[in-house]
């Protein structure tokens, strides 16, 4: 098979481009590990900035978001016994929105299918082959047998695990990492929402993260040991840690609503960037090249933005022959990258109590959430990236 | 003796508050362990924001920082190889002062001796008693024999080697501490500023100053290991590493103008506080009780705020019999420390190559200075905090 673009992983970022690349006319085909039930199923993110929203309507995929989705002008910080809302509209002129990241892709995935381009499931890509020669090859397996793609450009949207990769050769590469010394214990749960807006809690036992999916459907958090098992957190237990972790600074008295607890996960809090984010003529975007704990909500988003650029270069090489935006890709993504990893990091490293905290750093980290409550210049930051930087 | 508010320690602090009690009518005592010439001569800081100018002029001690010091309207951020300067007076209104430490001692010390109250040099205060009683004691020696200055208040104004700290019981006392992994080399040379403004670097090889005390004497810094005797730094060797560590953002070619160095020492950095900065009748102001690394240059200036907050409170007292501003001094004092202490952390870190960095966390300080260059909120909040927080 040959086609322009190849492009690997159907998460919203290899759905995005697919799509952004069709209405673009240029020619395309994406390859999916798994089966469409799995990647409409996996639980991710689910906060969009304002940019990934005028994406996903730039491309005509955003109906259901606009029906269903829900905005939120604000979030609660509580710590120290406080609790502080920022006003995103009146520091930032921007909004965020709730719409969980599997109904994206949903949306996305049933686009394709009706309209193209190609999208195989099951295919699972194996290497990238001459990425610095004029005709990569992506090497798959597909119902039961190898097969390759021959495209002018690979892109990489296969996630951390992925295998593109590893196609820019160790000795190019650069890995930065920072493993955290605790996870989130994430959880679904059938019941209405405790709070229209997003709460986030420095419990003096741990973060705890008061979210939510839909109307319905609360999402939410717990700061949990490194290598916890979610076993050992029966409904009840998490119900009592969530009240007590939120208590101080909450309405006296109140407690969550409970409700029938859907499903409970145990994720590690990482950040990772590999560079370069080009090797010839493929390009890597999203988890591929970069991971960011999930604090500060911007992994999708930034897969987002990485994809909007590379849809941008790709309209432009197809309308002007000029490579001068992919050229530039690395650096414009990059840049967008290490804002948002220094930002997820701060968020991070404000918000939790990692078991080895010192008195000194526990201090410095509180000062740092009064100065947000006290300096509007100190909320403009915080809420500038958290509903998303420009994309330049 | 017996005096209304004891003071120990004839430092900036000590100077100012019995200055501003004298003119408020309040009797106060000076007691300095150290000789007149020792205490004017010791170098220390020498940027002083806009409220600590403000403070020296309220009580008639600023003629000679009028008429000689320097004002700076900004400072420069040298890093990745570009400068990025700060225009104070756009971003806060407000502007910062050069003038030295040592200078503004010997304004003061002068007035205190023609107009009083008493300072007494070579009086080593050995312990304060009773602060919880009614009617604290100060133990101290002088000229060979023991004595005592009886007092309603005690005010430790001695520094972190002092001895009014201990009298707060170990019980009662929490202290917070972090010992930076590099130290600095200061460096006091005959020659005239090579900058107009103060330029911190952050080069490959550590961070490096360039300040100045006077128009015609240059004031600089380099960061150097743990341990580090200044022997080892001839001056050939310390205008080098500066000519080095400045070069990449800075003009092509320029080279700092040299002279002779007149004083090298290695100063440790550190973050301390200690808590409660008040006992019964024993109050805490400036380095006895906190101390910050001198990257965001807040040593002195916040020593002076806690001392205007001091004045404020006995002059209230005096007038009205009212220890309200007494009672709300630790709390207000320590808000306003606690944020120095953050904002001098940050700067320290985000300029510093400590050499334990992992790569990860050098592209996070190198990401945060490159928001400060970008963005008018993150610069408004490093100027605002440069410039020192209003005193509430």
């Amino acid at each position: 098979m040959r086609t322009t673009v190849g492009i690997i992983g159907a998460g919203p970022a290899g759905l995005l481009l697919a799509r952004t690349l069709h209405l673009a006319g240029v020619d395309c085909v994406v390859l999916e590990n798994r089966d469409r039930a799995y990647i409409e199923a996996r639980q991710r993110a689910g906060l969009l900035e304002a940019g990934t929203v005028e994406a996903l309507r730039a491309v005509g995929a955003a109906a259901r978001l606009d029906a269903e989705g829900l905005e939120h002008r604000g979030i609660q910080l509580r710590f120290d016994g406080v609790t502080h809302r920022l006003d995103f509209p009146a520091l930032t002129g921007r909004t965020v929105t709730v719409y969980a990241q599997t109904e994206i892709v949903k949306d996305l995935v049933a686009l394709q299918l009706a309209e193209g381009p190609p999208l195989l499931f099951g295919a699972r890509a194996e290497a990238v082959e001459g990425a610095t020669g004029g005709r990569p090859l992506i090497h798959y397996r597909h119902e039961g047998r190898a097969r390759t793609l021959e495209c002018d450009w690979a892109v990489g949207c296969d996630g951390f695990h992925g295998v593109a990769r590893d196609a820019v050769p160790p000795a190019l590469r650069t890995a930065y990492a920072r493993d955290y010394p605790f996870s989130w214990l994430g959880v679904l749960a059938d019941v209405a929402p405790s709070n229209d807006e997003l709460v986030y809690a420095r419990g003096e036992h741990g973060f705890a993260l008061l979210s939510m999916r839909s109307p319905t459907v609360s999402r939410l958090y717990l700061q949990v040991p490194v290598g916890t098992d979610p076993a050992d957190w029966p409904d009840e237990r998490i119900w009592d840690e969530l009240d007590a972790r939120l208590a101080a600074g909450g309405e006296p008295g109140r407690r969550l609503a409970r409700g029938p607890v859907t499903a409970t996960s145990v994720t590690p809090m990482r950040s990772f960037v590999s560079e370069p984010l080009r090797h010839g003529r493929l390009l890597l975007a999203g988890d591929a090249a970069h991971i960011v704990p999930p604090t500060g909500a911007k992994g999708l988003n930034l897969a987002v933005s990485d994809v909007r650029l590379l849809g941008r270069a790709f309209e432009a090489l197809h309308r002007t022959g000029s490579t001068d935006l992919l050229d530039a890709y690395p650096r414009t993504a990059l840049t967008r990258v290490w804002q948002a990893t220094r930002f997820s990091y701060d968020m991070t490293t404000m918000l939790h109590t990692p078991p080895d905290q010192t008195a000194f750093d526990r201090r410095i980290e509180l000062a740092r959430l009064h100065r947000i409550a006290a300096s509007p210049a100190a909320a403009t930051e915080l809420a500038a990236h958290y509903t998303g930087l420009p994309l330049p």
